[in-house]
């Protein structure tokens, strides 16, 4: 049975509800942001980028959210959470999960993480405070130019819109309301009703 | 036929060597960042991310690297450049592909587009000077925990090792000396002696 180490609200969250999307059986590892596991040598035996998301599996360990969330759909093939036997439109899958994972997620970090780019205190302090006009920027063009609607490829649910979910849920730290950008927004609330995000919500929740 | 925008060095190279690997037919298209072309609205138009690479099909246009190298491999599977039927070999390819965008080119993006993630001077100053450290932590963690030899998934070759490929040569630009990652280093000579990167690089030297 597949372990997923996460943390909650992390972006590990588009893995997890994608396993629930999925049926899978599987297990949830807590790995504590709080006290920085995800540092410690213990985990770093796990995923040396000290990074959630992980997934261990039979076959050994996968990181990384596009690759698991692509794990995931070809392993669960019955939930069809991925277009992958259209070269086209699997490859606008993988374009949009590229790009919340090297652009968005990555606008998002400079809020919190900018010692990985800069030693100075100040320039830290300079990328948090651009932080919320990038991911403004980001969400910006994909709701112009990205986002179908209903869901992120179209009329298909896909790993995408797990994956959208979340990073949706990273606007209010930066005093963004989703509401700005409407077909998001309206994305955000049909994702709230799906089962397997409220299950996933309430695991979160409840650690 | 398919037309790849690109520039040359630029990370468009991974999908053009890919290109060639797989036999293809295709067409090449300079987007000249010497004069900004990559921001004008002519270009917005074919991706209005405003870079490269980019790849127009006959049902659309495709971004981001770790997509158009699995949609190759894909729309030419004789070329055998992706193991899409393991899906645990395939997502360990996903895994290092986007371990390359989201991570080694966005360290690299700090030493010269510093504007995207701060408007302080000094604190682009500041991202400058530390990216050296940052690649070199990134191709230390590549060559410890994720090159396998001889190519980068082991002995099967995959669209990661025009990636990897076109990464490494980014090295020197950081005063870099790849033989400091002995199997990285061992992985861009192998990869200067395939017909497809010689013919790649040689269409880029002369555009």
């Amino acid at each position: 049975m597949p372990t997923l180490y996460y943390y909650p609200g992390a972006c590990s969250r588009a893995s997890h509800i994608a396993l629930r999307e999925a049926g899978a059986d599987f297990e949830l590892q807590l790995v504590d942001f709080a006290r920085a596991e995800q540092r410690e040598d213990a985990f770093k035996s796990v995923n040396p980028k000290g990074r959630v998301p992980a997934l261990r599996t039979e076959r050994g360990i996968l990181t990384e959210t596009p690759a698991i969330l692509t794990y995931v759909a070809q392993r669960y093939p019955e939930a069809q959470l991925a277009p992958m036997s259209d070269a086209y439109e699997f490859a606008r899958l993988q374009s949009f999960n590229s790009y919340l994972c090297a652009t968005v997620h990555v606008a998002h970090a400079h809020s919190r993480r900018g010692e990985r780019w800069a030693d100075d205190p100040a320039a830290i302090e300079a990328m948090k405070s651009k932080a919320p006009e990038v991911m403004a920027a980001c969400f910006t063009l994909m709701e112009e130019d990205l986002v179908t609607g209903p869901w992120v490829l179209g009329d298909t649910y896909s790993t995408a819109d797990p994956y959208l979910f979340t990073l949706t849920q990273w606007l209010p730290a930066h005093g963004i309301d989703s509401v700005r950008y409407p077909k998001i927004h309206a994305h955000h609330a049909r994702m709230l009703e799906r089962p397997a995000v409220q299950a996933a919500l309430q695991a979160e929740a409840s650690p």
